[in-house]
């Protein structure tokens, strides 16, 4: 028996028919063949020790070694000293292949929004804190568990929603979901099952949103406008919505926080109409003024349900997020994820609550909030310096800023010009319901551009940001 | 500044109002004692240092440390020589805390089925396949990433199917998800989107089916009966069906293999009626005759939808599996995947990858079809032993087998009296679409069950499976 992990055969399904009285060997060899032919078996791939495929298919080991010498001859198989025989190359053609992707053009800088910075994922605490993990993990949590997350999590998940989110925090009424994206479509198939027929979502605000409803049970959404307080509740009190998706603590995108008297009136419309408030609390972790906005959901736990994510504070591809929601809601919820897909990755789960309990999560954050916080300065200083007089926003926390183009600029010019000197800008129209008559807006992502490239693609492309006639012109 | 991560404090958030004219001391104490009052922090939780808090709030750290000191002597806090600063047990009541969970009753066996060894789940190679992939890892593959899945993985499953299940298998074909539900799930509201009404399933069958179905756009759930050939297909063909979901290689919960002519008669029935076959090919790495059965996905690529998962192969908790499927429908299926959670998680995808690529995952297949194939062995003879007649079938693949109870026994009763002696046993009712006039059958799962244990629970209730007067008497 091979002792080394690296000398193990692959399983190979290979059928031998003992009753149709053909020599097994011709046998074996047509099948092989025809493995590699229909491309089942594609070239570099190694095949089984003949001692193992011998054995797993009851022949003797001279036969099969006789077999691969046969194939070998042919170019089906080749074979090197001390190595697995392995699929010679080109002996069958492989379909299907992709070709190869488009290098994207290499940009100076990316400004893009929603990524945080990639390249600081703490890879090595999250490592640390799966083996920990690991090593706790009992028989049973490898099993199918509670829908609703691992009640390990939630129990975490909730002291830290207490904590730092001043929300109300309780481990039986959260659902652990895989990312934002899931965990909102499933509290919208809760509504609608509810009887809930249109949802109401900022506007500007996140397309995603309108996407999210159409898919949960054809559910109708409609735009409320937003203004420097935040949505316009005398606006949502005017349609028929009986829930509403709104970012309290650091609008999308405009950046501006819930004024306090909106939160209240929000808070009074829920109650009134028997509707639901949907907290997106994106990016709560990242704020940079002294008195931070905590979460709408600790002021109204049975009103409004709160969604998180690490996708803004480790990384989009971990997909963890929850969802804390009133009580009425916390069964449907289970239900629904139940139904989606059993519930999110146990390992993950378990190492995000040892991330959290050991400190290494706001430590990271802390880190995180520094180097966020130098990007910033850096992109303000340096659109002092090549955009004069631009007015920007939205800068009190999180990783984006709102530039605000001068009247009558053109978003897509902008963005376009920008793009022809190698700089990634994204205009806020995309966030925007209604695309008619709004004034020119970029949205500023700094989260996954280092300073450096902050201040070369400001340099590159400040000129564009205030002068008219370049922007606009023909 | 702390070098270790353990001493790291949390966050935590507290309203300081400098416009107020209240001493900023006095604010501080009020907002950490309504924080612990609330329950914001519990009994037991970490405080920040006095530097860290200070650094935070834009405070004096003296002023800090006496508000700790003022905290401590009230009690709210405990402290103790180079410890950190926590909250005090009893300083609030904890609402909202569930009560103990009952303690299972300890079972001497339990023969539940669907779940694989877990205690013999590979949790070093999974974390050594972790770390490569942390390793290899590339900053863009932190980011939301194909929906599809990694290109990594499906790159490698498109091989695996090729080589062991003799499926058709193409990168661009598969997409991964969280799971056999999650697949099942998705394919399902594609076909409802294009206009299919009603889907089939195998009776008895998996009950989760016709629950999956109803969640999925409304579709109608008809029942087909099995026989020792699998599925009746010109049973199917009087349905309306333009779906159907079927075990070909191991029909769950009987065991039987789709006859070949059952297999062909099933393909055609699906190009006559332009219709899909989803293909559950849940165990189909654990085999113990010599001539396997291939994946039906293979004979016809165009028609057969196949749904595979770690679930029985590694452990369900990981929440992995895949589908493989026609290309009319990957676009569909990738969109719904899109909409439902942006993607499963890219590390555990990755390290997947790496485990089947290295070899560790086939090793670690042959290990458990040697654990499996001696508690089949064991579990034959002490049934041999101890209910000497009995009828057992299905033990060509898995690890579960039909116990064939006689005629007149009534499964519940049986049930009840083995629970009596603490051994959990299983009837095929639940698996059953219509409950009237079916023999009466358990499902042996014996796929977490230790060999010792398998004996055991046997000879605690042999005599309860052929013994007529025991089993069905008053």
């Amino acid at each position: 028996m091979p002792p080394e992990w690296s000398s193990s055969p692959p399983d190979l399904l290979l059928v031998i028919d003992r009753t149709s009285g053909r020599p097994l060997r011709a046998q074996l060899e047509q099948e092989l063949r025809e493995a590699i032919r229909s491309c089942r078996l594609r070239a570099g791939e190694r095949l089984p020790s003949s001692r193992e495929l011998a054995r797993t298919l009851g022949l003797s080991r001279g036969l099969v070694q006789d077999c691969y010498a046969q194939l070998v001859a042919e170019g089906y198989l080749v074979t090197r000293p001390g190595s697995a025989t392995r699929v010679g190359a080109g002996a069958a053609t492989s379909p299907g292949a992709a070709g190869p992707r488009a290098e994207a053009t290499r940009l100076v800088a990316d400004f893009r929004w929603g990524v945080p910075d990639l390249s600081s994922f703490p890879v090595h605490d999250w490592l640390w804190a799966t083996r920990e993990a690991a090593r706790g993990m009992t028989t049973a949590e490898l099993d199918y568990g509670d829908s609703r997350g691992s009640s390990v999590l939630r129990e975490v998940l909730a002291g830290y929603l207490r904590r730092v989110r001043a929300a109300s925090g309780d481990p039986e009424l959260i659902v652990v979901c895989n990312g934002y994206a899931q965990g909102l479509g499933l509290v919208l198939r809760v509504l609608a099952e509810r009887g809930v027929r249109t949802v109401a979502f900022e506007d500007p605000g996140s397309p995603a949103t309108v996407d999210a409803a159409a898919g949960a049970a054809g559910l109708r959404a409609v735009p409320v406008p937003v203004d420097e307080h935040g949505i316009d509740v005398r606006a949502l009190a005017a349609t028929d919505a009986r829930a509403v998706v709104v970012t309290p603590a650091h609008q999308w995108p405009t950046g501006v926080a819930l004024a306090p008297e909106r939160r209240l009136a929000l808070i009074q419309w829920a109650t009134d109409r028997n509707a639901v408030i949907i907290e997106d609390d994106y990016d709560a972790e990242f704020r940079y003024d002294r008195e931070p906005v905590g979460a709408l959901q600790g002021l109204a736990p049975d009103r409004v349900v709160s969604l998180g994510t690490v996708s803004k504070s480790l990384a989009p591809a971990l997909r963890i997020g929850w969802v804390a929601c009133p009580p009425a809601l916390a069964g449907p919820l289970a239900e629904h994820k139940h139904r989606s897909d059993r519930g999110t990755p146990t390992l993950d789960q378990l190492a995000l609550a040892r991330l959290i309990e050991s400190g290494r999560f706001d430590r990271h954050l802390r880190r995180m909030r520094a180097t966020y916080s130098a990007r910033r300065a850096a992109l303000l200083t340096a659109l002092a310096e090549h955009a004069p007089g631009l007015r920007v926003t939205g800068l009190a926390a999180g990783f984006h800023a709102v530039a605000h183009l001068p009247a009558g600029a053109d978003e897509h010019r902008v963005v376009a010009a920008a793009r022809a000197r190698s700089v990634g800008l994204y205009g806020m129209s995309a966030c925007r319901a209604s695309r008619a008559a709004t004034p020119a807006r970029l949205v500023l992502g700094f989260g996954d551009v280092r300073e450096q490239s902050v201040v070369e693609g400001v340099a590159a492309i400040g000129d564009l940001l205030t002068d008219r006639r370049r922007s606009t012109g023909p």
